[in-house]
């Protein structure tokens, strides 16, 4: 059992084709407060968050990721990292540049997103009458939209998503925690969860049956309570927000979910809730979708809008990629 | 900045002089779960846990903490937890023959509680037709009373509650996460923080104006929302069982809390919320009452019975230790 | 606009084949109290309520809705409705040898259930030990499973939901609050709904498509919080009881909803939030599916399972029948 | 038993020195929406409310109620109402200048605020961007601050509480739900309760040891529920709002509350919860303080602070007076 190196997912960067429409949904939907501006990049963080930014939202041609910032957790931790990264093949140099932190080691895991990794980094400082009157917050809380209190996990695209779990765990000391098959008696495995803390992830990966490689499925931000999950569900329905799948709990990790699409196009999930989960030598779990995996109610189907990832693929699914949805109508209860 | 060595606090050992009503009051009232009996022991746990008991009730004289147990992050963190806690001279020895889990080596910090260190651990084996639905789930929930999901924290009486949280910082590699003073421009800390994970504490240590070493003031358990504490509010009113202090909001941590006593005369807490704190360079927070230390809504007196601990001290508090109430109706507002 | 005459929703009786299995459902995962026994029934209610029973369950051949009963607002409207009653030709006479309530008088509506209105009524006497600490509490509040405060709703088939809820309003002094068109350009009403309060429904009424007369679609028990309709839910799922439909929101009425059914068939809800609707000339709304009457979230499709009803329509429905659900998943979005 | 005439409580005239400061607070921090101005008045409601207006703020020399208007049930209920009250002796004759309903009779019941009923009543429109995607809601959903969906009491002094609940129970049908004595062996009593619906109240009534008539004591917004509710205690004291008392449970109707002022003086109040009592012929329910008729949970003391009301009697209220705080820290436990 390898020990954890990473403190928590720091940043994601996401790129969007409408820069204008995705900041006014960031900040005035979402809730999420702007840091700073720079080149093509808005720096934005929930309320709750003691660091520069959290999303890094960047004006591209198309939807994606950007890059996937983790913080380790100490120097050492950080040079530890990047010599297991390199030994796996994996690593792309130091990123000098960054907003809001030191310099930052990039990788690429097998699933093709980049990734970094970096200790310095820059506290959050609240412009003025923003200063929380509570010592441990970041800032004053002063709620609008969802209002979420910090980010909380991305799920990417993978061709192994139990390989690159165990590529996570093997490399950085994360918790490869659960996983579910197709169905019941497929040896497929289409979602799996990788985690540096008490929570089910941080990390997620779907299958990706297309030959695009490092793509987004959705990035998600976490509310308090399910009541302020609800609350936020109300929020987006009154501003002509689809919701595309929930609210509902996911069986895997026992967390609410609900997803939509933010104006560029990336889904982006509200979540909350879960258990928590301090097994150092946690037996990673087995699911198969009649179980709950999907939605712990077997009851609803997901939507095969859900299978989309960012960008795109090209040509469109065809019926043979559909079929990887393993939470259709076809397969509830 | 040392690494964490502790997974997690894994169960405390508090002794009743009246165990049949404590027991029962453990699992009708707070709804935990029995595991097995041994010799003056019964042994519970939370729904939602996966080891074997987090609480061990040991029939006593008098009431107080008989050990907290914490469970390293590894076998190799144990041999370095076990080192580091010698070199300070407060090494205690191994114990082989606790249930539950494997050897675990005891000492004691300058608060004067006797803690232990272990890795083996058995985990929890539901009896027939217990056995979850949920892959990810140790148990069926089926709940009874409050019906909590895990144990929390536990709060222990000190001399010196900065030199306590600092000792476990500097030993184990835990974080000191907060104080608050007794007043605005006193120089006595009165309450420290100190966690191993991304809650704000799961070892708080309350200033000892008394001379009897290592007494307990209270152990809590979590249960998954507000609404299910104010819940269990519910229950225990209508169990005519007396509501110490709460439901309120502590400022530090943001956790809610709710305390009661129970019969033995066992301070217990249920609490619920709270930031999470996944900094690892975070910088010790310190709090003035008027700030809202203990309650967030600055409006509340803690009842002068709050600063009674386990055993008591005698002879009673006297005037001058009541002095040491920094929440006492006269300071709020 | 005609006076309410009707308080509330006293009690509903429902049929079960399987009677020892359905008592046991009612009392041990939704949490309802027995107050007493006669004949082939048994008297329940939730803990909140004030009254001897609100649901009667009775043993008999196949499922449904044994009577519906009403209590008036005074002896007066008491007099008042049933005079009405009988101007429309409804009248079936007094029902002496009622238990828990004194002389009731039955009727028909047009939609074919058997209904009742009755003034006297007897209160609830908690047993030794049962005695609430408060005295506006009828008992302690001591939950099991679910644990409803009360009774909510009943929903029954009707050929013609507007024209009953006309009926209602015309003859009782009911309000007619909301109905939902099959689909956008259909002049088919398949949902519509009555209250005699604050809510917005104790009555609804559901097109029936079969030629059975006086079937049940479902009854409702509230619960305090939509955290406790989500706590109900893992109850259920624990006691490995299919939830049919949701946790999810109504866009009707804005109610938080869960169906599921008990061991004799009968389709049981669990409810709560919703408006508090007080205008007295409230204007009837018209809804189509799109707007959300079903889903207020519109991206969850109703199972077509929920078009049964109680007792079944026999032979099973056609496909005809089927293209009744306007909440299909063809329809979703 | 008398039939309700009173279908809701419609809207309060508040009186504030203040009238720019109080006007913020109820828009940005409170989070009421803005229907209209006119001479010194400003007129606003919560978001779910289907009327003009349910707050008018209006500029004046000190704080106080300016009138408390009740909507009738019908045309004809208006009539019997201004029949009963004239009988009593307690009207004063028509106004028919409103802002927002048609003409509204004023009468002064013995507690000597102005009260008026009415029956013609203005619709809320939207403007434009505004209207609901949900038939059945006033307007967009789109939150602030607390963001109450609507009001739901007022609470005022009185020389006789009963005498009061009493006139307005045998005059206008309201019921006389519960009210609560000094302490166990007083005979006199400190609060009671009178309501036109399914709530404890919509009217409350405290005792006035002053000679100062017509005196408010606080009126409250209701919010969905109890999470929202400590929600809002956040955004106060992220507004650098005191939290006057609560958040909390009182006993009688089993309501959450907190208490605070806006800027003019006046004290406001959020809740939530409390039982649904459709009972018609409900017995009045007498409390002692010792059954927790304030604090559900019996160990909160309310501040003295509470015992202020508007406008405030001059000269301040004498140690005979602060008697009257039946909850008052030496009376918990």
């Amino acid at each position: 059992m390898s020990r954890r190196l990473i403190a928590h997912l720091a940043h994601v960067e996401i790129l969007t084709p409408k820069p204008e429409e995705s900041l006014a949904f960031y900040k005035d939907i979402i809730g999420l407060e702007e840091t700073s501006r720079q080149g093509q990049s808005v720096y934005l963080r929930g309320w709750g968050e003691w660091h520069h930014h959290s999303l890094q939202l960047t004006e591209a041609d198309q939807t994606g990721v950007g890059h996937i910032g983790w913080r380790t957790w100490s120097p050492e931790d950080l040079t530890t990292a990047v010599a297991r990264v390199d030994e796996r093949g994996a690593g792309e140099g130091w990123f000098e540049d960054s907003v809001g932190h030191g310099p930052a080691y990039r990788f690429k895991p097998p699933a093709g997103q980049t990734h970094e990794l970096f200790w310095e980094s820059e506290d959050y400082v609240p412009p003025a009458g923003m200063q929380s009157p509570f010592p441990d917050r970041p800032q004053r809380y002063v709620p609008r939209g969802a209002a979420p209190r910090m980010i909380d996990h991305i799920t990417v695209m993978s061709k192994d998503p139990v390989g690159d779990a165990e590529w996570m765990r093997d490399t950085l000391g994360s918790t490869f925690t659960e996983y579910t098959m197709l169905h019941e008696d497929s040896d497929l495995v289409v979602f799996a969860m990788s985690t540096n803390n008490e929570k089910s992830h941080d990390l997620g990966l779907i299958l990706d049956q297309s030959d695009v490689p490092g793509r987004l499925h959705h990035f998600a931000w976490w509310v308090d309570s399910r009541d302020e999950l609800l609350r936020a569900a109300d929020v987006l329905m009154n501003a002509d927000v689809d919701i595309e799948f929930g609210p509902g709990r996911h069986g895997m990790g026992e967390q609410e979910y609900m997803y939509f699409r933010e104006p560029g196009g990336v889904r982006v999930e509200i979540n909350t809730g879960g258990y928590r989960n301090y097994v150092p030598d946690w037996e990673t779990r087995r699911w198969v979708p009649s179980q709950g995996s999907n939605t712990m109610y077997r009851n609803v189907a997901m939507p095969d809008s859900m299978m989309e990832a960012f960008p795109p693929a090209e040509p469109a699914l065809d019926h043979h990629e559909e079929a990887a949805n393993p939470w259709s109508a076809a397969s509830v209860h």
